[in-house]
């Protein structure tokens, strides 16, 4: 194909970002202001004010570099996580995160552990360092944590763990991670992604940063892009101990997160209304579309986060046929073929209005 | 030092960014209001009004993910250098498109070429991949196209040249870059570095974009962060042929450039008024800043960009005396021992009552 770049770079399938509204517009002739988005998994909310605030009095420096060493909001997180600062590495959204890891802790040929139907980034991070994927295969579309551990082999240098889980939404409870964690070699880095750990039920929560205190092998990582309502901003944050923490900063950007995203995440760490209303209307969604499943009598995976799997057909053309409906009626979600699921649809969870556009269209699409 | 990484990722040190105001102010007991900062080749007049009005256009839909393809910046970019689309890779600042130049293009083993006194980031992504730096000596501070060319061995990969070279401040001219372009082999991928590029007086500038459809090994790196005053919300660009642009793009993060960065470059680009505003006022004071050099008899570097390398003292403690001096009065200016320069100082050209600020503080540092 090309006489440039490592084999493992020309081999990477670029990911499939969900389709901007204004792409679905320009595609199928539509009104913006009609199409509805539930495809990746964002906050119906947007922006908190509490964000939108920061962000205006952070606005007059923006002619500057951002704070490479993000002083302020590290010195936030620090106090809500209770951990030093420098247990704190800073990133782009929290995909740079689990890239930064695989630069970090893997070079080629070294091996990645990590779930069928887990995030795409993984495979993303791990080809992009030439690394050899370890995909174990899922259990009712979770993470099969002994058979994850049982992978693990010699050359092993990296696992990447989703809390839930997307696109599928399952969960692992505490008790199960800290078992799996006791059995990881201390050479090998284990990423915990908990980019929807906002969205759990109290009594599914735990404090999985204080974790970081006991397994020095172990990066928590979190993202401001989904029950805080950032994604078009871009931040989010890893959690691990000093020398795990050292090694991703040299492979950091120094100025990877910009200035606005520092000011509104500290904004919305702390708002804990914005966080109340997500979280009810989140689960107020989740009743409303998983009872229009069961009267369709569609099959769906119980979810942990802002989003259902839903299966809607039984031919692996179903997913890319049922989406291409949805399109032509401004319903935006994720077909996820790609996942190897090419017969199920992941929504995310909207308003109640968007829930019910969708709903309906999804009626229009399957009948 | 660590049982975690590849060697090569714990031996890199991590980049030494300016101060921030803020830090100096905690550091020194200052007041953020009264200091001078000159350190970061920013531009002193901040965000275009233009930018301004399209971020707040553009807010209302923060919490959604950014255009990962970038359709509206690539329709703009594309406009203005009359490339096709796909021919552009956005990038979180034009380090990041350095960054990726490195992943996309070299394993580990394979060799970097990139001058002495060049861009500190060069180094550092060769680092991050494991590359093999093949560092020649500069000439006059500035690159040495002849030496690099034969420096060039079977396994090098990339070259970077920055041009403007920052710390240096030095220019290549046109017919020079391209004489070098002829000698180097088509499997070997040039990087031409030109954040500073939009400084360049009319009879120096030329239209690189367009080389790209000559070389297909050339990428050109540009940036919103110095003339076009939008460094805190990270933005750049590449241009280069669809073989070499596919490839960057499989290695760049999906969501790498923000929403607002993604708006407020577009607006920025056409704002030929802000442009030139900066350009005069870049020209004066470099004028003003060179004349204080003359009458303290301090040497510099002719430069080309918005900053001016100026040799403080003959001893290597020069350059850290002196800055630390400057810091006490409230002026951040940048040292570059780390460059290997440390009887220098590199001093960002500001508002003409910066300049001055600046020049006094010198004038008692030195005296």
């Amino acid at each position: 194909m090309s006489q440039f770049g490592p084999e493992y770079v020309r081999a990477i399938a670029p990911y499939q970002a969900g389709k901007p509204i204004s792409e679905v517009a320009r595609e199928f002739g539509l009104d913006e202001a009609n199409i509805v988005k539930l495809a990746s998994n964002e906050n119906p909310f947007g922006v908190p004010e509490s964000s939108k605030q920061a962000m205006a009095a952070a606005a007059a420096e923006l002619g500057r570099y951002p704070d490479a060493n993000g002083f302020e909001l590290k010195a936030a997180l620090s106090k809500r996580y209770d951990v030093p600062a420098d247990w704190i590495t800073l990133g782009n959204g929290s995909n740079d995160i689990l890239e930064i890891a695989a630069h970090a802790f893997v070079q080629k040929g070294e091996a990645v552990v990590y779930s069928q139907y887990s995030f795409a980034v993984y495979a993303l991070a791990t080809q992009g360092v030439g690394g050899r994927a370890i995909v174990v295969p899922a259990r009712e579309f979770g993470h099969d944590l002994d058979a994850m551990a049982a992978a693990i082999d010699g050359d092993t240098r990296l696992v990447y763990i989703a809390n839930p889980n997307n696109p599928t939404g399952t969960f692992i409870a505490a008790s199960h991670i800290e078992a799996f964690l006791t059995k990881v070699p201390s050479n090998v880095v284990v990423v915990l992604d908990e980019a929807y750990n906002e969205y759990l039920a109290p009594e599914h929560q735990f404090e999985s940063a204080q974790w970081v205190r006991k397994y020095p092998n172990l990066v928590v990582s979190r993202t401001f892009s989904k029950a805080y309502g950032l994604a078009g901003l871009r931040v989010g944050f890893a959690i691990a101990q000093p020398i795990v923490t050292d090694l991703m900063n040299r492979i950091r950007q120094p100025f990877n997160v910009n200035s606005l995203a520092q000011a509104a995440a500290i904004a919305a760490l702390n708002d804990k209304a914005f966080l109340e209303q997500g979280a009810k209307n989140n689960a107020e969604g989740y009743l409303q579309l998983t009872a229009a499943f069961d009267e369709l009598g569609l099959e769906y995976v119980p979810s942990y986060g802002n989003f259902v799997l839903v299966k809607v057909g039984n031919d692996d053309g179903a997913g890319a046929r049922v989406n291409l409906a949805l399109l032509q009626q401004g319903v935006i979600v994720r077909p996820v073929g790609a996942y190897g699921l090419p017969q199920w649809l992941r929504i995310s969870i909207g308003l109640p209005g968007e829930n019910a556009t969708f709903i309906a269209a999804l009626k229009k699409a399957l009948g």
